[in-house]
């Protein structure tokens, strides 16, 4: 990992970041002033360090979270104990649970009685001073993230610093926290970044790749019956001209019929590593019986869920910059900031949506009801499909509610994509395992763009323009000095 | 790398090692004591060393090769250029071509009027050494092909010696060759060796993943036009219970049509790493406009073709064993030492097979025969088909009509696959480019049990019986000492 700055983002130093005791509301509670993390053998020892702090103490103003143990309306969640059942609960290792959406399913898991051990490497907060980025959010450091979840919930989520694609580590790591299930959010999540320069783009793939290779050793070696919650992408479908399908398609062809791996055409790097990373785990599954959940997850939009909005120092990130940044949520940051709605190409993009809230809930349904082992199972994971053009219009009108001025502009694609094509996916396995989902109402809307009132005074409008080109894209490492 | 050597294998230095002038006929050349290697600027000049032996000399014994230029029946062909033609030869980089298909291939081309480079690492070379494993066939040393084959033809094939998972390498080289064409065979190419550990098959998926991706990015950057010809391999589509096709099928579904890409269902961490080059390459045709043919290859059978049976010091290498041996070639050689023949589990496992002449006939017509800019273009490349107990009972007869006492063993299958299925698989394009099939008739047969007869002394038998398993893959790096 030696990446530059990229193109078009400059160095920010955010002027606006409230500072670390600003009450949510008035009750006050006294974060600890060590916590606990598992450390494990030499030579990981110098990797995970205990995470005490002598001689600090911390005075945060918190609402006060429910410590007691929660349940599951899920008749098989792993919170679905009474205090009299002896079994303990389930163990689920969250990689990459320093990210947008392991952060806050580590935290819902962990409010439902899941013991959580969050695997991180912490990248990702790389790429954003590597690329001058920054979270429209305010986030705090993990550890300050972990004490103050601690302090408010009374709840330990374990928090082991190291990179998976490092099998010394994983191992280790393995072996100290012995999970039942893996959820992993562990890779390189964004398209535009696995197109910025070969460099990343190669990064991507190895990471995303290989890391998920080592997980699979790791379960077949050390926890068998472990179960894999994988996150895919819908875009490792691409746009197909027929219906697509949860993972599996039925052929029929020349007087003969079989049921065979849904035929997959991703459009970037990044989308790429995730097909390779579900052709892998499928194998697995079929020769070793390893047992898998693929969640083929849409654009996930929102930043609130009920454990991240119980405090400031648990807040999620939420990104609007042309690399990391997703439709929806950039969309309600230019409204904000009085920035035209940057529509890619002719806007008719259609894909699946989803609310943060309906994240975690999927990854505890797929975690309650498991899948078989050698069962490779592919969930596609959102709830609405929207157009590009149909979010413009939404943001739009809901802005215009809340008084804004909101105009938009057609800009090159950068993409290399359909921008005007048939989209049906089908979407029904969570909904069948219970999954009660949050639409994008008007309320919905307007909650999200007030979110991005709040922190607007933290926008750099120099961000969001796309600044990475799927054709223009070389060999020479991308970077720029900051102005 | 760093690979240890493998559990069932030991060290074996062969004592019957035919000396290097021995004869194949009474024509007698005089090696050059010196060879053309393009050199590059630095840092390549490190690496590519300019293959001058100062003061060394070597006669050898040789078939006089035909040195004018011969016309290809094709008439697109490369070499189909009148003396008077202005416009120069194709030049074709072929990376891998120190391997089993690269080498047969590089010569077939240069002898057919092409400008050859082989780019190769000599990893290969360097797995036997690792394993204990060797060629039933001695084979020279890269440098001692070349210069041979400059001896007898008069072509030169420049060498670039490195690592195409290093881009400042591959970037040289492209720089300073030109290829007009790139003929990749540059991979780890055996399913039981990525699964012998989890190095080896984190090793296999990197090399062969990453190395493409280099070679895309170099053409997007060096060599736009450049036609990029991939092997592939059958064992990408499984064995599905309807045909397979030719890279693409169409599907109707719920009432609407689409093509797309053929499903796969890869069996082996070898076997998908060329899944995953197949889905970068078709991703970089649609976006960047690279042309590609993506060759899905049969199991190759055979050592001779026209070019390595011109000097000893050309021929091919020829595996027999657990690793690197395949399914006909393994036969025969076991049939040669009286070593039964070792069919895995049941035998129904069917596959397409083809002969090495067959291989470089093909390369070379999907060479004279381009892909469009930004066509991802699929041949199935094959011949026949065969399942494993037909294969032995082939070599049965004919090993019985040269009076040798053929054996047939059922062993435990160490693979995971079906052992009884449906197998049908097309293979007509490359017919319709002008393919004419070397078919496995009882004199072919008869001519590769007799080659096999002619190296028996170089047997080592505890190299035949498989050595990987599928289920035992972990995590510990396999090695055993020699004894």
């Amino acid at each position: 990992m030696a990446h530059l700055m990229s193109t078009s983002c400059s160095i920010k130093i955010s002027s606006s970041y409230r500072p670390c005791g600003q009450p949510l509301n008035q009750n006050r509670t006294v974060l600890p002033n060590s916590f606990t993390i598992k450390t494990s053998k030499s030579p990981f020892k110098r990797l995970v360090s205990k995470g005490q702090r002598a001689g600090r103490s911390c005075l945060v103003l918190a609402t006060a979270a429910p410590v007691s143990k929660e349940v599951s309306a899920n008749p098989r969640s792993g919170s679905d104990r009474s205090p009299n059942d002896s079994s303990k609960p389930q163990r689920v290792m969250v990689i990459g649970g320093d990210g947008y959406c392991g952060w806050a399913t580590a935290l819902h898991l962990s409010n439902k009685g899941y013991k959580v051990a969050i695997v991180d490497s912490l990248v990702r907060r790389l790429f954003d001073h590597q690329l001058g980025l920054d979270s429209l959010t305010p986030i705090s450091s993990i550890h300050n993230r972990l004490r103050c979840w601690k302090a408010i919930t009374g709840k330990t989520i374990e928090l082991y610093i190291g990179d998976i694609c490092d099998f010394e580590i994983l191992s280790e790591t393995f072996n100290s926290f012995e999970p039942d299930v893996v959820v992993h959010f562990g890779e390189q999540r964004s398209a535009p970044y696995s197109m910025i320069d070969r460099s990343r783009a190669v990064f991507t793939q190895k990471n995303n790749v290989i890391g998920t290779l080592n997980v699979l050793f790791a379960i077949k070696e050390f926890r068998e019956e472990c179960h894999l919650v994988k996150l895919g992408t819908m875009g490792e479908y691409g746009t197909p001209n027929i219906d697509i399908e949860e993972g599996y398609i039925t052929i029929s062809h020349n007087g003969r019929t079989d049921t065979l791996p849904y035929p997959k055409q991703a459009s970037s790097f990044y989308h790429l590593s995730k097909v390779h990373d579900s052709n892998n785990i499928a194998f697995t599954c079929k020769a070793w019986g390893i047992r898998a959940t693929d969640l083929n997850q849409g654009v996930v939009y929102g930043v609130k869920t009920d454990e991240t909005s119980m405090h400031e120092q648990l807040c999620n990130r939420l990104d609007y910059d042309g690399v990391f940044g997703t439709a929806l949520n950039r969309f309600c940051v230019q409204a904000a900031v009085g920035h035209p709605l940057t529509v890619y190409g002719k806007g008719g993009q259609t894909r699946g949506y989803l609310d943060i809230r309906d994240t975690v809930q999927c990854v505890e349904l797929a975690i309650a009801n498991p899948a078989k082992p050698g069962e490779f199972r592919v969930f596609n994971q959102f709830t609405e499909q929207f157009s590009v053009n149909e979010l413009a219009a939404l943001v739009t009108k809901a802005g215009q509610k809340l008084g804004l001025d909101v105009q938009t502009i057609s800009v090159p694609n950068p993409r290399v994509e359909a921008e005007e094509h048939y989209y049906n996916a089908k979407h029904t396995k969570l909904i069948e395992l219970g999954l009660k989902p949050h639409l994008l109402s008007d309320s919905l809307l307007d909650s999200l763009l007030n979110f991005a009132i709040e922190f607007k005074d933290r926008v750099d409008t120099k961000q969001i323009m796309p600044s990475v080109s799927w054709k223009k894209i070389g060999v020479k490492p991308q970077t720029v000095p900051a102005n």
